[in-house]
């Protein structure tokens, strides 16, 4: 039987990200994508428990079946796998994003969030992400790591509670491929004030990106701002087990 | 000068759980609330990229300043933090959450989003949490409890990177405090269908919990069940690092 290989994203069933990464992947298997119904940047591990969540199939073609979604990527990726796949799916990929996932950025990522949940449901996932918002950014460069990425999870697996943030630059061609830690680093200055029509302030959420060890080479950062796709393995066991015995409580 | 205390949460502005955790820590220290305006259960650490957020100031007295903000738990902290106070808080809390965020809740919990970008902010960060949805729970008993886990981290602060996830069982006493790893568990069954009057169906997140070692009794849940307040140090750096080698990619 064919891998059973599960998209979803956090930019919407319209991405280009989304479909550059279909089509790098349905020659490795049978693919099933579940993708929100617009943009969800941002999104994290939310779900949602408020209001109900609709599943709609768009089309199904030989080895390809869309859906959309109208809750977050999480629910994508926890309706999906209850209604939208007959089976267990081999693999969860997410993306491609748009945008940088790298440092902290995994944890407000819904990119990351997808692969996450995926973990967490004890299936190999990965999250890909370009690093540019360019709604048009060409990603056809990145085929052949996308493939060797999604080749060497589906054949070797990946641990149990871990799973990839993959982070590519905007380059021609490339260096290589480096496996990583996540980069100390933090967001400040976050917010842009604007003012109502109505006179009421308002305020848009920015930021300045401040990476607090930018000569660390075993970083993800390093790895992107020198060419290399950064891979990055990430848990979803968050315990601070060194700080367990320093609790004096 | 007395600590400031910045407080948030997930279930919003007049939820009664953040009315007692603002009483029983007004005797610590000045207090700043910037709370959601409505429930935001299951936020995660989402952030509103999309649309503007809003900040409105409700009430100022002796030593408690009230906001309340349009965006996720998230947003209120880094809005909060820019506009809200004219320093860096001592500490941040959150909660008190109506609802059990132990084991991977944590992950999903806007209460645990607002403790971790407080500890992102390098601001000694603690999110409290009492296992029931009853919006008229009573809090009370916890106040000594609380009082206590609170007084200890202005005094010795906490390891860089690091918050705490505090749950609380619902008893008449608690038999103590443990600090706890997370359990390892996980959500199946997760979605109720129902019908639109209109004919299409839509779903309800819901599910049903499944502790994967009820019996390992260092875990936040064994905590839970035998009634004691579980102290679970989390950290926001998601690097695997045990799986940096085994990848040979």
């Amino acid at each position: 039987m064919r891998p059973l290989i599960f998209i979803s994203n956090d930019d919407g069933i319209f991405a280009k990200g989304l479909e550059e990464l279909i089509r790098m992947v349905r020659p490795l298997g049978e693919v099933v994508v579940v993708a929100p119904e617009s943009g969800r940047s941002g999104s994290s591990m939310s779900i949602t428990s408020t209001v109900p969540v609709s599943l709609t199939r768009l089309s199904e073609e030989d080895g390809l079946t869309l859906y959309t979604c109208s809750g977050t990527p999480v629910d994508c990726v926890k309706l999906g796998l209850e209604h939208a796949v007959c089976r267990k799916p081999d693999l969860v990929l997410s993306g491609i994003n748009h945008g940088d996932n790298s440092s902290v950025n995994v944890l407000y990522s819904g990119t990351m969030g997808v692969a996450f949940e995926g973990c967490l449901k004890q299936i190999p996932s990965i999250g890909f992400s370009l690093c540019t918002f360019e709604k048009q950014a060409d990603f056809s460069f990145l085929e052949e790591a996308v493939q060797h990425i999604v080749g060497y999870v589906l054949e070797h697996g990946l641990p149990s509670g871990v799973c990839l943030n993959v982070n590519f630059p905007v380059v021609e061609l490339l260096e290589g491929l480096r496996v990583c830690r996540m980069t100390k680093g933090d967001w400040s200055s976050e917010w842009v004030a604007a003012t109502h029509p109505h006179g009421k302030a308002y305020y848009w959420l920015t930021g300045t990106y401040r990476n607090d060890e930018p000569d660390a080479q075993d970083t993800d950062q390093w790895a992107i701002e020198h060419g290399y796709g950064a891979i990055t393995p990430v848990q979803t066991d968050v315990t601070a087990y060194d700080a367990l015995a320093m609790l004096n409580l």
